[in-house]
């Protein structure tokens, strides 16, 4: 009998096949653990997880208005832990684990001002004592963790490369660098093979549209699929590169490579948008009859804005063989016909 | 009656005087904080604001094994409170700061790797406490905060400049990054009129000599004042630019000026030198019977080191017109003097 909570679903099965784009390692049958396995970006991979034939454990703290959430996993065969990655109850979870995906950490930038030291927690100090267990207990694991184009903040240069010096703008930029860095330090010091991935702007089912702080795409969705007005800050032609959760998924897995160890690589899409043409796009794919609009940027916000950012994705495709494979128009709709499918995600967690 | 504990000091000076290299900004009757006050470079550069007809007022946690002491002050009319930055209690402290010298953190590589969370706690989150504490109680001060070439890590191009690409090895790094980028983010989020000074190895009077973790120059000067033979790792032929902590603290005082503001500077010598020839010179300085020997690197020191290291400062000399004045030679001679007439520190703090 383990000391954590074990849940045990039935395997009926997600909604979309998130595996299609996944690069073809073979992870059946592997030990693999998923932190933040709960939320939007884990939730997706535990998904292609289980496809595939894995062993996967769970751990997710289901901190409020993170949105993570036992519907996200529902019907999948998986052990759960509700934990904090840095809790000594993670030990026997991690016990024998083959590959980690450690994607828990705080994600919302407004947030992360608001309490700039819960972040710091989150994304930092329970990383330290999250790699402190895994080198003690699962030294040989193969360790794939989630960072963000968030730790450059703004650059002049475009696109970005990863030589590019990291200047972030906010909390959550500082704190997620320092996770990453740490992940990093765990290898130069002590072989702990870790590999840490950028993401860029990510989108797709199962991420929690009901918050206004996760980000603009997940609030672009919600808007549309209620046909109300999505409200652009400025003029709307910052561009983003936006990446689909299936392409982000195949990212993870193909960072277990032998070749990724020690390495960090951006993840982003070739296909750059204006905010403009992104919203566009969304209304038209959820035909809303609510438009979008340009207003004013509110103080705080356009403060810790990074203007303009297209992440390069050259070292990813070099070293791995990566490169996104979904389009913006058919990342979009797949995205509304799966919350058209499951109306829960509109209003809940 | 203030809610700190007050301590005051009669004034009959310090024992070597440290403003003389200093920038001719006139600090005189300017109200300044010095966090960190009690150690190393704190108490070096308190004396010189005393001096200088400052009013100080010190912050110290006087965490244990950092070299804090109320000996490095010893004499001064400083006010003290003895408490962690990130207390409530530094309120009143910062309440009508004019500038506010932040050199408060943790500063031993080895430490750091012993305990991830207390580094970051001490260099990270206890300085986004203070952040806060300062954007509400004092928004209008000159904050100087002091980082360190650490940050970097190994780096391919020499000398180090400011666009290089910040990799640390050590948590301790990773900590000091974090927490210099707080105040860059505090500064394009909130005004707060930040810098940030990334020092090379500082060497000079007041320094804990007793420590085996606070770098190797303290070490080799406790070894020939002591005429104890000065252990090199490896072949010793690493190369490192060291710095009086008169140029340090020169470097604080000219990182007050507007231009300053929302800064990060590298702050090092000119001069680089193997760590044989640094051996050399402290022997020779100190009239040493011990001499110095090479031994094989300990493995758990190798895999942090940075390799040769040499700082380009050309951004703090073109921008604020500060540069190093104190030759290796002139500064160690200078150094050999104090501890020579203070033998306290060979053995205590």
């Amino acid at each position: 009998m383990p000391v954590y909570e074990l849940y045990q679903c039935g395997n009926f099965g997600g909604v979309i096949d998130t595996t299609s784009s996944a690069e073809a390692r073979d992870l059946s049958g592997v030990v693999c653990v998923v932190t933040g396995g709960l939320g939007f970006i884990g939730s997706n991979l535990t998904h292609s997880l289980v496809a595939m034939g894995a062993e996967v454990r769970v751990i997710d703290a289901l901190v409020a208005e993170h949105g993570g959430s036992f519907h996200n996993v529902d019907g999948l065969a998986v052990e759960i832990i509700v934990a904090n990655i840095g809790d000594d109850r993670v030990d026997d979870v991690l016990d024998g684990a083959q590959v980690v995906f450690n994607l828990a950490g705080q994600v919302s930038h407004t947030a992360s001002m608001r309490d700039p030291q819960q972040d710091l927690r989150l994304n930092a100090l329970d990383h330290a004592a999250f790699l402190e267990t895994l080198r003690r207990v699962s030294p040989t694991a193969r360790v794939v963790h989630a960072s963000t184009r968030q730790v450059y903040g703004r650059v002049d240069r475009q696109p970005v490369d990863e030589t590019s010096a990291a200047n972030p703008l906010d909390v959550n930029g500082v704190a997620k660098l320092a996770g990453e860095q740490l992940h990093m330090v765990y290898h130069h010091a002590y072989d702990v093979a870790t590999t840490s991935l950028r993401l860029t702007n990510v989108y797709g089912p199962r991420q929690r549209l009901s918050s206004a702080e996760l980000g603009f795409l997940p609030v672009f969705m919600r808007k549309a699929l209620q046909s109300e007005s999505i409200r652009i800050f400025g003029d709307g032609l910052q561009r983003r590169d936006c990446l689909h959760v299936s392409d982000v998924v195949s990212a993870l897995i193909a960072a277990t490579a032998d070749a990724a160890v020690g390495r960090v690589y951006n993840v982003g899409h070739p296909q750059d948008s204006t905010l403009v043409e992104i919203a566009e796009l969304i209304v038209a794919s959820a035909a809303s009859t609510g438009g979008f609009e340009l207003i004013p940027w509110p103080h705080d916000h356009q403060r810790i804005d990074i203007g303009s950012f297209h992440t390069d994705s050259s070292r990813i495709a070099a070293e791995l063989g990566w490169s996104a494979s979904i389009s913006l128009g058919d990342g979009v709709a797949d995205t509304v016909s799966f919350y058209r499918g499951d109306s829960w995600y509109l209003s809940s967690i």
